[in-house]
């Protein structure tokens, strides 16, 4: 049997009683680690399970499926992700694979940032086209979120943007010399991704746009380590974003769409960084 | 304290560990029983958490949060909701309450059917708005909802389809009367959700519209129970989707967009009902 076991979102703690039971009893139990992270590593899982456990970094999930999988038509192993199984496509990929040998596979789910965004009081079933956004390098800035969020927003609709994360990347050299050396790990912060935004609306206002769909002024909610006991969440502008440091990975940013509902902005309201501010952005939208 | 505690989908034990903990500990726990269902009831819930739960129905959540706060500030109360906390906005409602008299709110997140419906191999990314389909009367027939799923499609992203719930809803009878009486319970059916959205197609070609954004021959997929262990998936078109019975709720539906990822068509082919239609209905849809 083939377990595939979404741990959630903050600690050891968030995994279900029914994961855990799972985790207990495997004969194998794989930590998938390049996706997404946890509050905790490797070694709190560990002691909170009571067993050893298998990083699998990228090179392993998308090329070791047969070590991933291997014997599992006699063996009982658990593949766990952080927040639900679904969320990468190489997880869907692992459970195809498997069910291609014949071996049974049994998915336990959990919380995912596409559900647990909620917690900032923007109604989940507002939100548009989820977008990520890519750390940027000197010769490759793409922008086709940009489109994404602004398409949304002009039909009322919120956006989650994802944040890009670099684990185990090799480096540009060790690529040419063909001798695996990595770079350190990177979580792209709200402040980042603001940045990156802020430099597409700058380039399309210079190439003469006319409208855009939302501009610095326009509000921007920031969260951090969501379902964390250290969570953070903060509501200001776009451009006050970029100043805005909100601590340790995970990031992930929304961008509201143009008119909120009464309640949303209530709740939001307890996160403005400034709330006069804050009143006036979100006055101006429910004016449109 | 007021803790909001999501289950998850499935029964007792998907609640999670750090969930379980705090339940056992509270003094009164609520469990929300109106806006979705798990495949357990409170009986069984009682027993896993070896302690009384008292069920809120939605006369008590939307005008009771007096007696549901009542002395939080002193004492752990915890309000338990099926899936993810924030899928409804009365419960928003009721953090806002519980701040509002100054009470720190404690949130514990679960799988919710937003991402949860990753199990059927649309990916999670190419979702647009969520709909709800509500039953219809014979005076009372919205369908808002097919615009929402056109455009969608249109741009290329997966609709799900929330389907009502009717938990409690009192008979017109006693409405008049004064005197409360309820309907049976009623959940809708992926089946009653299709026969819908025919009609709305019917009516829409009727009217001489040219260009429908899907037919009674395009692709649907009908989940049932999701994240229980006798949960069930299968595609095939709306039409004969009105035809399918997946059995006890809770159903969803869902209108894929017009062009799928290879690796989509792969994983929801072992849903298909007649794979050769499947690859035609897909294959059509690549084309595009």
């Amino acid at each position: 049997m083939f377990y595939v076991i979404g741990l959630g979102l903050g600690d050891a703690k968030d995994v279900t009683v029914k994961g855990l039971e799972i985790i207990k009893k495997c004969d194998r139990v794989y930590l998938e680690a390049y996706t997404s992270i946890l509050t905790v590593g490797q070694e709190s899982l560990e002691e909170f399970y009571g067993r050893p456990v298998i990083v699998a970094d990228r090179e392993l999930v998308e090329s070791g499926a047969e070590e991933i999988l291997y014997n599992t038509e006699n063996e009982n192993v658990a593949f766990l992700v952080v927040g639900d199984p679904f969320g990468a496509t190489t997880h869907t990929d692992l459970v195809l694979r498997a069910r291609e040998r014949g071996v049974k596979v049994h998915v336990v789910h959990n919380a995912s940032i596409l559900n647990a965004i909620g917690c900032c009081g923007l109604q989940l079933y507002s939100y548009g086209e989820v977008v990520s956004i890519p750390y940027w390098t000197d010769s490759w800035k793409p922008d086709s979120f940009y489109e994404k969020i602004a398409s949304n927003r002009r039909r009322g609709l919120h956006t989650l943007c994802l944040l890009d994360i670099k684990v185990k990347e090799p480096t540009l050299e060790s690529i040419l010399k063909k001798r695996k050396e990595y770079m350190p790990p990177r979580f792209m912060s709200v402040a980042e991704a603001s940045e990156q935004l802020l430099q597409i609306l700058e380039k399309m206002l210079e190439s003469g746009a006319e409208e855009l769909a939302f501009t610095a002024e326009s509000l921007a909610v920031g969260l951090a380590r969501v379902g964390s006991d250290n969570q953070r969440i903060v509501a200001c502008s776009l451009k006050d974003m970029k100043e805005t440091d909100l601590g340790a990975p995970l990031h992930c940013l929304i961008i509201p769409g143009e008119s909120l509902h009464p309640l949303e902005i209530e709740y939001l309201l307890q996160y403005a960084t400034d709330k006069e501010k804050f009143e006036e952005m979100t006055k101006r939208k429910e004016s449109h």
